[in-house]
């Protein structure tokens, strides 16, 4: 995989452990391909009115996953705060989908592995989110 | 603006109030696109060197507008937690983005413009986040 | 709308016609909105199996109209041909997703928003790639 | 990899030999994050005034990326022009980027990747365009 080659050629150096950089945005990037792939599949099963809220979160998940890699990867003048919040709320995102294509994984394959690679990504974020400093209680008004 | 007859003929209700929802798409999208133009801009600027952290954080801000839109307007099946975090991560990015093109717009018109709509769509952030039930408290580990 | 002050701000001016730009602009965020609106209302509705394909080529076009608008804006250091390309993509996106919208457009009030939506965007398309010197053939091998 | 367990497990088989497309997904978000990547490390570098343009183009690769692989995900529903021209498009985006990036591969090694990746990038795209019935004229006006 070229993307460590390309995290140790810049010059600043990432704010994470080159492994769980690594681990993260090989399972991100997996998650986000994987999450598409599933809503398009539920979305061509012929049970599909029981896979609507799947769809919908599978649709959330691939886009936080995308928008996540990239926050992470920009690591030349990272906003630390910032990327906690985006990781923190792509963990929910992952969590959400796994929990939601765990109740189909019986019945469709896709839901199945779908559920299995949100979980490996869920505990990618949250070795990620070891390296920030603190709890951050974000305010809800 | 054909957004808020789109959200009237969709057959779920949206959470929030139609007006606050009317204002957060109008000015996010306003930002993503305006974001991405300062992004431009300051690149192109000869004094770009001052502007490193400014079009940084202006590609995050444009990232994270777009998947806050897309998850705030799928109405039909809400995670209602993952809606309320995104956009507290958006309000976050909006503020960041805010402050820093503030320190160049009395040099760069573009980085002037961005700043007053990064505060415009920070305050319709908020107005989104009065409709969550509670404080969130998310933890970083 | 703020985004033609920022045009107007960028050191380097842009290619396009600045009213072509500002109407391309400003229908191109509409119509990615209202393409992840539309996507959202169909798997919504109880005829959802009649709308597969309304939902995937919605989901398309919003994707599509994201990375076209991107590409018009970033001005300082344009790729001509590949914006042509992108453009003219985006066209075909908006034709498609209009005419799957318009068979729906007397039973769903979203599909004929949408359909009209995307044919206005498409116009806009049209008047961007009247700049571009002349006719691309695409060699598809 | 688990793509390829997920494509196999969609109801329905993609209009592309399952090797051509396990190679292009790989590639395509490898080339995704490395765009990103790229762009980031450029701008951090001291010389950034010599990569304005490949910071540009990077930006658009990486968008392009990302979007050309969610349409050729959708195969539940395909728009096989549409899925040509994206395709087409991306294709030309990864031969830009690999060219302005071979020009500043012997200062900056995250170039000499970058243009690695997408010279690879292109090829996976023109083994996906082998499955399309003919060449597209398409015209600019």
């Amino acid at each position: 995989m070229h993307i460590m080659e390309m995290i140790r050629s810049h010059p600043v150096m990432p704010q994470f452990e080159l492994d769980d950089m690594r681990i993260f945005l090989r399972i991100a990037a997996e998650c986000g391909q994987t999450c598409v792939s599933c809503a398009d599949a539920c979305l061509a099963e012929k049970t599909r009115d029981q896979l609507v809220r799947c769809i919908s979160i599978n649709l959330d998940c691939a886009d936080i996953s995308l928008v996540t890699q990239r926050i992470v990867m920009r690591q030349g003048a990272p906003d630390i705060k910032l990327i906690q919040s985006q990781v923190q709320t792509f963990a929910m995102a992952c969590r959400s989908c796994r929990e939601e294509c765990a109740r189909h994984a019986a019945m469709h394959e896709h839901c199945r592995i779908c559920a299995e690679v949100c979980a490996r990504c869920e505990e990618a974020c949250a070795r990620l989110l070891r390296f920030f400093p603190a709890t951050v209680a974000q305010d809800s008004r």
